[in-house]
């Protein structure tokens, strides 16, 4: 008997009642009864979105979303700016310069968020980009920026807001259209709880009068196909139609638990894991001011090695938390608190981390992150 | 109580012991766990294609996958030579279009097959072709090429042949290496019977170097990364997961029967619904000497509406035919035979087609589709 938990940025744990879902028999796409679906998916995805904008449904992982975002709004030579603060921020960038815009890159340090302001200068400086690109939750270090204020820099410049929100939708809030996000990507393996194959876009009349002019090629991805196939209730290619079936769903749960509450849950578990960790030594490897309540990045004890806690903990002990990416790499572990997770499952990945880093010689007194935390669960 | 038969050219019929894998709950895809998975997938992948080559996981519909044939093998202004004799023929000319191929369309009547002879000829007038495009199995007329002849016909020259067995792979069969068949797209959906969401590409070392050649841009289905990537037995981006799994045991369920078993039962069945088919005056739609084994394309007699008696049986007794396409809409309907389908199901298709043509007044005796076709399933 070897536990399965899932406490991984992407995927993440599946609920039995959506494992069930997805092993529902598979009904034709092009008919009335998967139009009933379709509905129920857009419907619901605006709910969770906060918008009122068009949501087009792409067969892909999320990186395809944020393809589909690139060439859609960008053409050759194109200004933009793309925020790189993290692996996610980096993928912006690299998906900006293959197809060749004129990529302005805001680095930013990682665990640090970036700043509306500095964005409003670029802005103002270069005031023909065209698209300026940020993530939600960047996994990769467990920051969320302020895209309220970042909304507000970019809603009367020329420039689109595109969000990466793949790691947070439904997670850490996103007010589509009150903060002025106008394409907003996602997918299906995150907070929305289920198997990878579904992404997301959604995007306003700003962003599609962009997708009207860009003259990238495309073809799988060309959203302007999906606008008019979505008019008719219909996708243009065959959907993953097993996941868009238990999407309907997994839209109902958030429904019946609600939104906000959901939000709150997460901000809640998300508190009572940094409470834990920091009751056993590990520091919050991010600013605490930006933190995002999708995961908690903490520093690896010195004297520790980052890569055979986690694998210990993973192989021996049947639950997986993410190591750190690139210079992070054995240096940080990610504990995400997204999907079908409680506070028992928190307790769970805390326990197991006591556990093994016990087991390597850390000094602490067991016990003290499960009674840190239960102590911030039970707060009101 | 009402059936869900799907008797479409994907969709397909997903057997009830895949409806459960495909509910199995989710692991994280960068395990040594998960790795186990994608190392029997390739494995069981290169037997149903028959080759050697490598073979890259996609997210994706199969369009996803033609798109990667095409983005990675055809730079700007390159020579392509496109095959299109229906509505899959078509979409390789619009992929080579929209990447700027200079694209040489070779027309072929709907419900004909194109010519290893003509392919040929268009050859020789363009010794600089860089690649030709063929469909193994045209759902929308029910067509199969001589794929072998074709493959003679390219192999000596600068061009790769890319074969569309989207629709047909375990079904039709598909000699990849002997039949010099350089990249074959393919899905999960069709002749694999899981959920749409997963898409394959192999590709010869032919095919390789021209990948490493292309100067068209592409991140998401970049063919260099899935090769990078898949040499450490991963992938560039988060895959279907869930879907992944399932095909685990979709491949050990065609390793079981035997694909060469398999691809006669669906030869069988095919053999049978035609026969039913003709029995109460329905008429091949495609020239007989080229009909594929993927599924039968019948002309809708004089009289009855196409597209009434495909809904009839759909909406009211659960059972799902495929209509005609384009200007064949209400003309023609398809009966697919790939899936997890067996003798009985085709029987079934069969009754209810006589069913709903009796009521909707079309003269034959009812029984006789019925009385033909299990003569031919029990015929040696």
């Amino acid at each position: 008997m070897k536990r399965n938990l899932l406490l991984t940025p992407g995927p993440t744990q599946v609920p039995p009642k959506l494992c069930a879902a997805l092993g529902k028999p598979i009904i034709h796409h092009r008919t009335p009864q998967f139009q009933d679906n379709i509905k129920q998916v857009v419907e619901g995805l605006k709910e969770v979105h906060q918008t009122k904008n068009d949501i087009y449904i792409l067969t892909s992982s999320g990186s395809g979303a944020m393809e589909a975002a690139v060439v859609n709004l960008v053409s050759q030579g194109d200004t933009v700016i793309a925020v790189d603060g993290g692996k996610f921020g980096e993928r912006w960038v690299e998906l900006c310069q293959t197809y060749k815009a004129n990529t302005i890159i805001y680095k930013v340090q990682w665990g640090k968020a970036p700043q509306a302001a500095e964005i409003k200068k670029l802005l103002t400086s270069h005031p023909e980009t065209k698209a300026v690109f940020i993530t939600l939750a960047e996994t990769s270090t467990g920051v969320t920026p302020d895209v309220k204020a970042i909304g507000e820099a970019v809603k009367d410049t020329k420039a689109v807001l595109v969000v990466d929100a793949v790691s947070g939708l439904a997670v850490q809030e996103i007010k589509t259209d009150e903060w002025h996000c106008d394409v907003v990507v996602s997918g299906s393996h995150k907070g929305l709880m289920l198997s990878p194959g579904l992404a997301f876009v959604s995007a306003s009349p700003k962003a599609i009068a962009l997708i009207n002019q860009s003259t990238t090629p495309r073809y799988y991805f060309d959203l302007r196909e999906c606008k008019k196939a979505m008019e008719k209730v219909d996708t243009p290619f065959t959907p993953a139609i097993g996941i868009l079936i238990a999407l309907v769903d997994s839209l109902n749960m958030i429904k019946k638990e609600g939104l906000q509450n959901m939000l709150a849950r997460y901000a809640h578990l998300a508190k009572a894991t940094r409470a834990g960790c920091q009751a056993i030594g590990l520091t919050l490897f991010p600013d605490p001011s930006c933190a995002t309540n999708v995961l908690t990045a903490v520093n690896v004890p010195v004297g520790v090695d980052g890569e055979k806690l986690t694998k210990t903990m993973r192989d021996t002990y049947g639950i997986t938390f993410a190591g750190g990416q690139d210079h992070l790499k054995g240096k940080v572990i990610r504990m995400a608190h997204m999907g079908a997770l409680d506070e028992y499952d928190i307790l769970t990945g805390l326990a197991c981390l006591e556990k093994v880093l016990h087991q390597m010689g850390h000094k602490f007194e067991l016990g003290a992150a499960l009674t840190a935390a239960q102590k911030a669960l039970n707060q009101k």
